[in-house]
């Protein structure tokens, strides 16, 4: 089977699974932090060599504050809960605004935790314009060196859970070529399966990378 | 219904098609003209204001030379189709590259035909780093005003032929937050019910812009 070397994890539906379950929206969450452990290890057992999950975003900030409070700390939980395992961990996005935890300060350059098997990369108040901005004039360098997010390299396959067919500014330039495979559950109901669904369908698409 | 102001159109599959009809695969683009039209007319019918079609990209002109020179002559002839149109026609791309075709030329500033009724981009010698090459060092524009293509807004709904679900460079930025609707049809046999199908599956959708 040919894999994806690097897997985008859009983790969509958080909101709606607690409005489904008689929750108020910010609780949904809370609810994502197994899922994306279960994710990671299903990932680094099959031989993925690089994750990113889609945190929140600069946009996502603009949110009811109870809700950026609960999205926030879930990421915070997320960062830590993926620090006890064997992983080379980034957390990338904004630091300068007052929107990036100060918990995750520290994850800002890659640490190694474990024998850092796996790369997973973890957008925490990412903006696709932020990314692009320092994008230098003519200097010799090619685009993708110039990005703020040049430590993350191309990606393969992007899976969203909750339905929505779009990318919601998830990283733009690496995902020009990428693969984008849709799951109608929301995210709290991740199960392998999902994961195994995509890596299937990958396998049978081609890779041109626009040829 | 509501509809997306702008649609981007990915118009993949000419190559199977021919392979498929016992065709060469160069012969397969020309095929795709007279769908672009239907396209075109649908699209001014249910009011849209702005149409993008991916003509062919800097990583397209890799291909066999008959290929190339199959598609290039394809979009020349697609512009020219469209200039008999009521609309507002601007052709974007690389014209510093032998790649583009001089027939084009007059086409790379924005022209009006017709009442000039609905706004038509066509990407012929595209590539998304060109794109992104020029975004200047915080010089206080934003990204967006700084792209070779800033003169294309913000897609709201992309539809894709061919079945393949991935964007192949297609305006990285203009893309951030579009809705994506693959049909698994060919191109060539494009019929004004798939332009119908993801309408209506857009009206579904809600709009958040990353929020």
């Amino acid at each position: 089977m040919r894999l994806p070397k690097h897997i985008g994890i859009i983790p969509d539906g958080n909101r709606r699974w607690a409005l489904r379950n008689g929750l108020d929206k910010s609780e949904g969450y809370d609810l994502g932090l197994d899922p994306g452990l279960k994710l990671f290890k299903a990932c680094k057992e099959i031989g993925v060599n690089e994750i990113t999950y889609y945190g929140f975003t600069t946009d996502n900030t603009k949110r009811p504050k109870e809700q950026r409070l609960a999205f926030t700390e879930a990421c915070i939980n997320a960062v830590k809960l993926l620090s006890n395992e064997d992983a080379e961990l980034l957390v990338l996005g904004n630091t300068e605004s007052n929107m990036f935890p100060k918990e995750l300060k520290p994850y800002t350059t890659r640490k190694k935790f474990g024998k850092g098997s796996i790369k997973v990369n973890f957008l925490v108040n990412y903006g696709w314009a932020w990314d692009l901005e320092k994008l230098a004039l003519n200097d010799g360098n090619k685009v993708v060196d110039k990005l703020k997010s040049k430590d993350i390299s191309r990606i393969d396959l992007i899976i969203r859970w909750g339905g929505r067919r779009r990318l919601s500014g998830f990283l733009p330039v690496q995902s020009v070529y990428s693969d984008f495979y849709v799951i109608d559950d929301y995210w709290p109901d991740f199960k392998e399966d999902h994961v195994y669904e995509a890596l299937k369908w990958y396998d049978e698409q081609d890779v041109t990378l626009g040829g």
